[in-house]
């Protein structure tokens, strides 16, 4: 087991004691810094640096030199499946990712192959080591997955949706071909994020960005049900370490409950739930990952403190708590802004942490 | 006092007994409805349909004679307001709602004008006067507005928006110029929908489209305390009946107890909350309408009767529900299907109003 640095973040998820609250923000290496377009533009396109291992590393690498952040987060992209599944991913300027060859029928969805990740998607796990190697210890490595509902909006819709008609027409009219998909790609998450363990990441986390387009039922049958599944088969402990597993459902603060009972250790937030009130309803059971709305970084800096404060008195004291955004940082924040937040974190957070 | 043959779906926003649950859906004069693209294919644009009392008062009435719902609702649009206040509104084709002259600084802002809403709204109240009188009696008549906080993301944003930039900028950076904006808007409302109940609307609905964007904080702050003032601002009586107001936030599940404790009558529900929770929370203050996923009217007539079954059963005995989608109706769905949902509400809820 390679002693970390700072293992704050993985204390935090485990509900251990920390000595301030660990930070972390999702999208944290990305456009909003200028060394990412940077190197971005070296690379070519957005699959082009996911693909090489040096830029990936790179990229992931550069917040962690500005902000004191607690951990790093594995530079790529929620739709690595699909697009090793033959779906042929692209993404048009100004757009959201597109697929060439959506899915629209049970053939298809059969004919889906089972991926070895170490082979289509070695490209990542090569990114995971060079990260891992390149880090030397000083913070935690963050692997992650789309879930299966929201890899299958993209792969059903063909890209981006707004109202998701193709897929909740799938789910209402022919919902024994969803179920196929949906567990075909819990298979894949589980056999990709085990791969993503196994190739050193310290903890990993599962985004389900659309889960809350759904009723209350048809998410606990079409999109939670999966993320059981994948919890169940995930490495929880590796290298003499246990693995924290995190699942965040954007707009899924009305359950919570059923999300904090798959067993998972860490539910993330969006801003749109009162962290207290999440604490008060699960933090018995699970860490607690967020909350500030990423708009909040277009204000100055007192505001900015003030909003931090604000959520650290809802969490409270004593340990389980994450800091995050509720979101992906926007793209064009400012990065002095993002550095108030990160540092506003820390100083804040150490009197809720003293030990009684 | 206007005699009404059917008053189901007033008598269910007082939480008096009824002898089924009313219907009705969110858009149902609209798209999907070929009668309306003729109608809209004879007014030309958009808004030369809404500023027509006569075509508007037809296509108000279209989905009434295919379908038996309990109340019909004003055509119009959320955005007439701003129209009105001189911002220059306009639709391009396949996009949203966008404003020529969006609102950028305080002077802006203050320069706006309280409106006389029988003279620069006076095609609204003409419209509502037609379709009051076209309608003989048959079913109530539902006017409307957007909340404030609504209108202002459209009038800063410049129209439709992802990720609320402009407006969280103002509402984080510069709230003071927000507060002034949302009060004037606050103001206007009132005096839109009184003169709405004054021209013969028999209730009335705020949507509030985009509240669900905020954290429970700043929903509170820019969203439900404009709705609050406009709430104690209305004329709950007209023509010696109560004029019920409902008001609906999309994705503002979480928040249901602050938005009954505004004095509205009903609560509008989208479809990511369950009813019977809901009715738990809320229940005992105020009606509750909704909420089926829009989405669900893509599949056949037994699942659709299924949903319909499973949020009668939700709900539970007794008054107090209108049933409705949990937003507007999609524009490409069969009407023959919009017939199965409204008549499963009707033949499936008898039981729940059985008098002991």
């Amino acid at each position: 087991m390679q002693q970390l640095q700072n293992d704050r973040y993985l204390r935090a998820l485990l509900r251990q004691p920390v000595d301030m609250t660990p930070v972390w923000m999702m999208r944290q290496a990305g456009r909003y810094l200028p060394e990412y377009k940077a190197t971005r533009a070296e690379a070519g396109d957005f699959m082009s640096l996911c693909k090489n291992a040096e830029l990936a590393c790179e990229v992931t690498l550069q917040p962690l030199r500005r902000f004191e952040l607690d951990a790093a987060i594995l530079f790529s992209d929620i739709l690595t499946i699909p697009d090793a599944m033959g779906l042929g991913l692209y993404f048009e300027n100004g757009e959201g990712p597109k697929f060439e060859r959506p899915l629209s029928s049970m053939s298809e969805v059969k004919q889906l192959p089972i991926l070895d990740p170490e082979v289509e998607l070695g490209y990542v796990m090569n990114a995971v080591r060079t990260i891992r190697k390149n880090l030397k210890g000083s913070v935690p490595l963050i692997g992650f997955s789309g879930s299966p509902w929201t890899l299958a909006t993209y792969m059903v819709e063909g890209g981006s949706s707004k109202a998701f008609t193709k897929i909740k027409k799938m789910a209402f009219s022919d919902p024994a071909t969803l179920h196929i998909l949906l567990d075909k790609l819990a298979d894949s998450v589980i056999l990709y994020l085990n791969a993503q363990i196994a190739a050193g990441a310290q903890s990993v986390m599962v985004f389900d960005t659309w889960g809350g387009v759904l009723s209350p039922r048809d998410y606990k049958d079409f999109s939670l049900q999966y993320m059981h599944k994948i919890v169940d088969g995930l490495t929880r402990e590796n290298d003499g370490r246990k693995v924290p597993v995190t699942l965040f459902t954007k707009n899924g603060g009305m359950w919570l409950e059923a999300i904090a009972a798959t067993g998972c250790d860490a539910v993330g937030l969006d801003w749109t739930i009162d962290i207290a009130d999440a604490k008060r309803r699960v933090g018995d059971k699970v860490a607690l990952q967020g909350n500030m709305d990423p708009s909040m970084l277009y204000a100055d800096a007192p505001r900015i403190e003030q909003e931090v404060q604000t959520i650290l008195e809802g969490f409270g004291q004593g340990p389980g708590h994450v800091f995050n955004l509720g979101h992906g940082i926007h793209l064009d924040v400012p990065p002095e802004n993002a550095k108030v937040f990160v540092d506003a974190v820390h100083k804040l957070s150490k009197p809720f942490h003293l030990k009684n």
